[in-house]
């Protein structure tokens, strides 16, 4: 590279060098007479000087924003130092200046801050992305996958990679088809995930698989979520749960040390999932702040109608929530029904009185038992166990965040342990499993004989309220395997067209194996501190799965149409 | 890991010492009472023995073929040593023994030698990965891109990811379609490279980008091609083609000595493309071997019909090829016209004769000047120089094979430079693209009033006859952009729809740029040194694009269709 630096790179100790620069003009400025141009790459800005005299001075003129230099010149002091770049000490005079290319007037600021709506940011994405913040959203992903590669290598893990065209085995989310034009009529999937193959290497004796891997859903879209997303998948032999817990530790946290330059404290908390809910109110909590649900099943005793005979009671208090309006609390209420709460009650402590919808139903023994502070407010669910979890659990983290009580870079780990293998639909009388198809039961016997309480040897890392990664020990003997599927209400038919292939690998000497995949936009989202996930995935699509940039999906020729033998219609 | 070595560790140092390890049994023989299992992993083989009086003796007597197994023992010398594997001085005197999963008899042999058939293996991939030759492709495929990842991250690249789900443009090869639910009757298209996404990285000031990009083409197969494939994509900004061409020598070389200790002489060879034809008859000629075409048109003089008046004859002189026989010639003829040669005509020259199909034709001053050797035979081929060229490429590599001229684990590179911008098609008067339609003209103007003429800043890397990457710089100015579109007979409203958000990412301040992308799959195959690409893709497809393990594609369910919207038939 003829270039001597990077735009970051000049300061007080090269004055007086030469210097070769190439970039973008980020800023132009004529003042009296000089032109001052912030020259921008990757790295950084650094501003260029030229003055009327300039052979040069007429191609300055000329230059707009967003214009692709080249520039030589002699680095000198700055007489207006700017502290807050790392070059705002000097300032290079040029001696030869070069445009590389023109630009017209850019649709949105280039530029931190922008106010441009998020449909033109993605339809002019190559120049959202050169936005500062956008490119280190970009870099901090490279970094952060670089790191928890090298990990893996080094833990001698080998990266292999699997087929984009699998084959469809509906259940779960919806699969991505696509037409095989050889075979008319018949269709590949994009994969979900990488599971069967990664679980074929460990029945090829590979051991030890990682891949940084695409996968696919075509179901509707929520903020977080997009059609193909990445996750960091990784599969080990002769394990169980207590050899993939410390090597996910041991990726955390080198990624966490190397990126952020960040010391995240091992081993990580652990929970049992039925805790987690008891506590939470989710399979997935939040540890950078307590309000910890309390049990008050004991009030189904009192007379009010609300409570009486209710299968759970359980309720949050609200430090110094004795502001809260009267309005707000309606709101809450429909926050909690939103979230399968029956009702949303509540006690006031305050001054020594307690106020609130169901205070004066309690005997003065109940509310001293309550053990309320001065300002507490204390919201009360009844109901379901699990409906009375899931609206707490929604009211704790928007009371949490409304009372600001999570600090911005602080990353609480945990992992959800000891899950129910099977989740049971009462009105269907059906059994679809916890994480998928393929998690070992505890105890086989106990799926065989009595599968509501069977427990899966699986395990989810959680960091500040996201599931960042979900993993387990597989099933490696063949009629555990079949007993899954049959409990799973799959015929034998159903096994053997979809999952044949795959039950006959088990038998011909499977080892014991496991592993977890790390949702990557999620870990890079997280890490970079956006709530976006768009901003961590350089083509994004929208929440229609459309990428407006490309304007795809789009109309294809009918002779394309034809050679797959396929039309559009039903 | 409770594991204590791998099974290519225990040599006779460990003599004496407790050890712990894991595998498959490789084979298991009975000697007079005693049980010898060779215990495989992915490293290698360990002896086990076990001795009647064993308390495990029992279980040993179970074990068959690929069973899986965890042993305990003693490491002892061993009595009949074996110089071939690692660990063949010593073995371990079992103490205790644990089957973790029996095996059914596999349906192929697990070893490096297997009889199997090809669809047989493939169907059963998950066996054949299991054997030490298969493993150790996988294993060279994992290195390999991990040194070549490393340097490009050493030079400051940044690893990248581009969609899957992209917009059809098709030109080219055709797109693999994918039905859109939310939109219907509107597709996406799995991308034939992204090369447009990399360009756009470059307009959004990334720089420098790689990745280890997933391609998808829906070809009919050849030997050497799969629908899915894997490149080394790479783009630079700031750059012409002396940037680009050392910096992809230094990735090479690297590699090259990382996985395999070679040493490869830089810099590489480079030949322009006019050349490559004129010598080797081929745009990839493989380096490892002369017998180069030369030239004798100035035989269009003679009174032979086969030779009068032609635009080019040329041949090639094979050393010692006196004794290739009448039958074979004529077979060789029919490979000539193969590939587009008129005719084969030869001259033998042994024992200060001169005979073959044209000897008497030509005049002894015209024999001469031929400067044939003792038992030189000379191939002629008369015609057009694009077809006489093309067939004695072939006829070169099929008679180099045939005697034996190319060397083993010998690695020639070479870059073919100077390549013609378009192709010409006299019976449509078009032109296409010769590389693709962003690769930059030498000279625009020329493009402009003589496009026949044009010339492209393109290199193709080849090594021993392969193409294994091919780059340019690119258009970055969006005036020749358009005229390059309609140089190939786009229409306006064709750019627009196909190409219009990336003409207009042009204007807004392109840097100039340039990159390359190297075929991964075929990199590996030539440094592992087989000729089959199915050998280096852990799951692939057949030549019609099957999965013959999953059976993929397959039927996908009526509900599927209906919800996207599509039906089978034309």
């Amino acid at each position: 590279m003829k270039y001597t630096h990077h735009n970051n790179e000049l300061n007080i100790k090269n004055i007086g060098q030469e210097v070769y620069l190439k970039g973008w003009a980020a800023k132009v400025r004529n003042l009296g007479g000089l032109i001052f141009i912030d020259l921008r790459d990757r790295f950084g800005l650094t501003q260029l000087v030229v003055k009327p005299e300039n052979p040069f001075y007429d191609i300055a003129l000329k230059i707009r924003n967003e214009f692709v230099l080249e520039a030589q010149g002699k680095v000198i002091e700055r007489e207006n130092k700017n502290k807050n770049i790392n070059t705002g000490e000097i300032e290079v005079e040029v001696s030869k200046l070069t445009i590389l290319n023109t630009a017209e007037n850019p649709p949105i600021i280039v530029s931190d801050d922008t106010d441009a709506l998020e449909d033109t940011r993605l339809k002019y994405r190559y120049l959202d992305l050169r936005r500062p913040v956008m490119q280190n959203f970009l870099i901090k992903r490279h970094q952060i996958t670089q790191a928890i590669r090298s990990v893996l290598v080094d833990e001698g893990f080998y990266e292999l990679e699997t087929p984009i065209l699998g084959k469809s085995t509906p259940e779960g989310a919806r699969d991505y088809l696509v037409p095989s034009r050889i075979f008319p009529g018949t269709f590949y999937a994009l994969p979900q995930s990488p599971q069967i193959y990664k679980q074929l290497f460990m029945v090829a004796g590979m051991e030890k698989y990682f891949q940084v891997a695409r996968c696919f859903r075509d179901e509707d879209l929520r903020a977080d979520r997009q059609p193909e997303f990445t996750q960091i998948d990784i599969e080990q032999s002769f394990v169980d749960q207590e050899d993939i817990i410390p090597l996910v530790e041991k990726v955390l946290v080198k990624t966490f040390k190397k990126v952020l330059n960040v010391d995240v404290p091992q081993p990580f908390a652990r929970m049992s999932y039925q805790k987690a809910l008891e506590l939470y109110g989710s399979d997935k909590p939040d540890m950078r702040y307590e309000m910890l649900i309390s049990d008050y099943t004991y009030l189904n005793q009192i007379e009010l109608p609300l409570f009486n005979g209710k299968d759970a009671i359980r309720g949050i208090t609200l430090e110094n929530g004795s502001t809260i309006t009267r309005k707000r609390i309606d709101q809450l209420a429909l926050l909690v029904k939103k979230n399968h709460g029956e009702a949303l009650a509540y006690i006031k402590y305050s001054e020594n009185q307690y106020t609130g919808s169901v205070a004066k139903f309690l005997s003065e023994e109940q509310l001293n038992s309550l053990k309320l502070k001065e300002n507490n407010m204390l919201f009360i669910v009844p109901g379901q166990f699990s409906n009375v979890s899931s609206a707490l659990g929604a009211l704790r983290i928007e009371l949490a965040n409304e009372f600001k009580m999570i600090q911005d870079q602080v990353y609480k780990f945990l992992w959800v342990v000891d899950w129910p293998l099977l989740e049971y639909n009462e009105e269907e009388n059906s059994f679809s499993a916890m994480h998928h198809p393929f998690t070992s039961p505890v105890d086989a016997e106990v799926l065989r004989n009595n599968p509501k309480d069977a427990m899966a040897k699986a395990y989810d890392i959680v960091l500040n309220g996201y599931e960042i990664g979900g993993g387990s020990i597989r099933i490696h003997n063949q009629e555990v395997q079949r007993l899954m599927f049959d409990t799973l209400g799959l015929t034998e038919a159903d096994i053997t067209n979809r999952f044949g292939f795959f039950v006959d690998a088990l038998k011909y000497g499977t080892p014991p194996h496991g592993g977890l995949a790390l949702g990557l936009d999620r870990v890079v989202m997280l890490m970079t501190g956006t709530t976006n996930i768009k901003d961590v995935v350089a083509f994004p699509k929208t929440q229609s799965a459309k990428d407006m940039m490309m304007q795809a999906p789009s109309d294809v020729d009918q002779k394309q149409l034809d050679e797959l033998n396929i039309k559009v219609g039903k």
